[in-house]
């Protein structure tokens, strides 16, 4: 039988602390033990907007909010600069922490890692939550092994203004690290129009698609004699990131020392 | 019920004269009458390697085969030199000529025009028989008309030397038909590896994957609020257009003079 | 030049009639006379929580409000009762209705369309907005003319109930009104798993995904020597709709009686 | 520096011979020593149609082929009677045997397999050489750890008899190592048309298209809040064979006992 996780969310009225409360509610052995927000403290969570029945108290201060409510758990979906503040105070208090950012510092990192060690409780700490998108690029980079020509094409909304996407970047890296510099295509292939063959990354294409109505997606195709071999990955809201904060709590409890990324947890 | 069709086949030994030989065959209605062929004159088809069976009698001479087997149809996927003698010699013996060509002039066809309505009967010259491509543009034309942002991938094996393909910058301008040209994307896009956006067609964009495996396929993506509408085409080996020199056997029956193009008769 | 289209929309509050203002607001030669609600009236709805700025009047009484705003176009997305007494009232002021339902009467609709004729304005009734739906529907119909074999796949959450969807269904409809009742597949084909070959609709094949996160998509396959045509539409929200809701409100000024269905407005 | 590895490949005039002949040639450290075959015994492979140019000397007797060619490897896509031969052979003489058969008992490869270990040399036997269909496989049952809802779509010509496929049922006993029996879709899920919703494989669905024109595709779906994952293998001809042909060549020179199936060496 697996035990109740204790667990507080910071930012709950936020739109990912939002989903955040949502998951811990509907997951069968995740307990809300409480949040923590800069406005509200003292009342309870079923008395602000958006949360009838919720009943846990709201905290502002972390340390207040660890000592009396004693999770397993934090969850911090907000700030680098709170982020930091709650990872720190949590680990203090023997909480393990859960937090998605791209922002901490190496130093930071340091010295959480450090604390965390020191404390013998896991932490971690992800720039993207969305499984399927590791999954991707996980698969993606056991396939090079194997398919020594790929090509990208990451799909988004006309709003997003760099190309490529960094997902799709990521992925290349990825990519590279498992096969030597490559110029793909024939070697005397010519663009009529240029920029066809897309973006150049170490001999391989990306590709970036931008149409409104798309959301964000991805796709990877590796070709062969005889065969293509294509890794796919659609993402359409918010939510998806829930999986992977999902599999984090659930993985925290076991470590003792600080992971960064996704990717280091998921085989 | 449907009256069967006499047709003589040329250069049979070809590729796509090979498949052609083939369709004829297995269509319900299609009757092979005889076949044009530089060799084996004066002999049976049956008695050629890899036409066992097929007691047809072989000709050199268009002008004797057309007046000994007297056929309904000329199918034509040798070269334009030939395709033109044969096609004029059809006509003048009342054959209706179905013509797989790029290479006619415009005074040939002129010519050719000309021939056909004078004997009152049908002929039909495509450069392109894949009747799946030809819906892919046509539907891309009218989508066009609905939705003001698409971008076009086409995707290749890696001997293909150019790019984009023919067929995807004839899907461009069928869609630039519809639409007032339009810069896509967002105004302020910027790439961080150049071409990652693709070729600029009147302000869509292409985008041409290449790589071993692949043979000749083409998505279109049509973008709009909250939803896309792809239309794609595969084509898997030359068996492809067979379907289009079939539609146009049929169809030329009914002609009283030249049409150019499958589009031209797909409805 | 494009004349300013003036127009009123039913239910601003409603999760369509949310869309279907932002879409007249955001419209170059639309403009918003007034909102018909059952709530405000005599306000502005600038007035009213998440409208700021949209300085039009809200009225109860259809009549009232076709009287002093003496609007073009009726944009009705809200219930059959409310919409048939909208749309009937809109008429009569000489309004053209564009009206987004399934839930009229036979009778109903008769009597809006002698209604229509008499008053000589236009009148669109449709069950679906989405045009990429509809595109969808109408080139599958027009390639089976083309491609006798095809199959369906659609895909959509699995919240929902029925299999297979009601667009599926439609879309084996119109590909059937183009053929003969064909059994696809192997004459001899055997399912080791029952149901693996999916559901037969007059000798096509309907087959029916159901995973979470999916939204609601469609895939119409056309196959046939050498090559496949792949028709696809993914609709990601409501916002979908609005495309739809525009060319209806553009084409419904020409026209002089009732239309039922997108699909009689789209070429 | 790669060294040199010599190969005889056993029935060079099938077409999965013909494809490994030219797999050894076009590989810059593959050797083709010699060939197995039952006909042509004392000629050079040279002398066989099709052949021209590849100067090796061509054995019916495999004991005899082995002692004057002293191979490394041998390549043996024949039948399971003759291969059983081979591959026993070549190991009583130190021959490294690389063999695509689902056809040998399994009391064939525990002999096999005792010979390997105590010649201490590797070799292996393959259903399926087809890299990427073995990485699609293997991705999926890792992604099933993560995503617990998944569909299999696979699609082949319509002159396939059984549905599923047997990369399909093989792909959904490999997920179903990993999760708990799980009866996806709504709990009161109805068919409308029955069949729709596929066939059920302990809970999870396989849908099997078959059109002609297409050739062996599969398709895995998983679906998760807010995001779908897609793995999608293609074979477009029996060259698809090849790539796994070849690691394995490379992996059989390392290994000191018998391994089955690709899956086993792919990592």
């Amino acid at each position: 039988m697996n035990e109740m996780i204790q667990i507080v969310v910071a930012g709950p009225r936020g739109r990912m602390g939002k989903e955040a409360v949502k998951l811990v509610q509907e997951t069968e052995n995740f307990k809300l033990a409480g949040v923590l927000d800069r406005k509200n403290e003292g009342r309870l969570l079923s008395e602000v907007e958006g949360f009838s029945g919720v009943d846990v108290p709201v905290f502002t201060d972390p340390a207040a909010c660890f000592q009396q409510t004693k999770p397993d758990v934090l969850i911090d979906l907000t700030t680098p600069e709170k982020g930091y503040i709650h990872t720190k105070t949590a680990l203090e208090h023997n909480v393990r922490p859960v937090v998605g950012t791209t922002g901490f510092t190496a130093e930071q990192l340091d010295e959480l890692k450090d604390l965390a060690e020191q404390k013998g409780i896991g932490c971690i700490i992800a720039p993207n939550f969305a499984v399927g998108a590791i999954l991707m690029m996980k698969f993606s980079e056991m396939a090079s092994k194997y398919f020594k020509n790929v090509e990208i094409i990451e799909l988004h909304h006309d709003q997003k203004l760099d190309a490529p996407s960094g997902t799709s970047i990521k992925t290349a890296e990825m990519i590279a690290r498992q096969r030597k510099e490559k110029k793909q295509g024939h070697e005397n292939e010519k663009e009529t129009i240029q920029g066809a063959r897309g973006g150049d990354f170490e001999g391989m294409r990306i590709h970036s698609v931008r149409l409104p109505g798309l959301i964000a997606h991805q796709e990877v195709i590796f070709g062969a004699d005889g065969q293509s071999l294509t890794i796919r990955h659609d993402s359409y809201n918010r939510a998806s990131f829930m999986s992977g904060v999902k599999v984090s709590v659930e993985t925290v409890m076991g470590l003792d020392t600080l992971v960064y990324g996704l990717e280091s947890i998921i085989d």
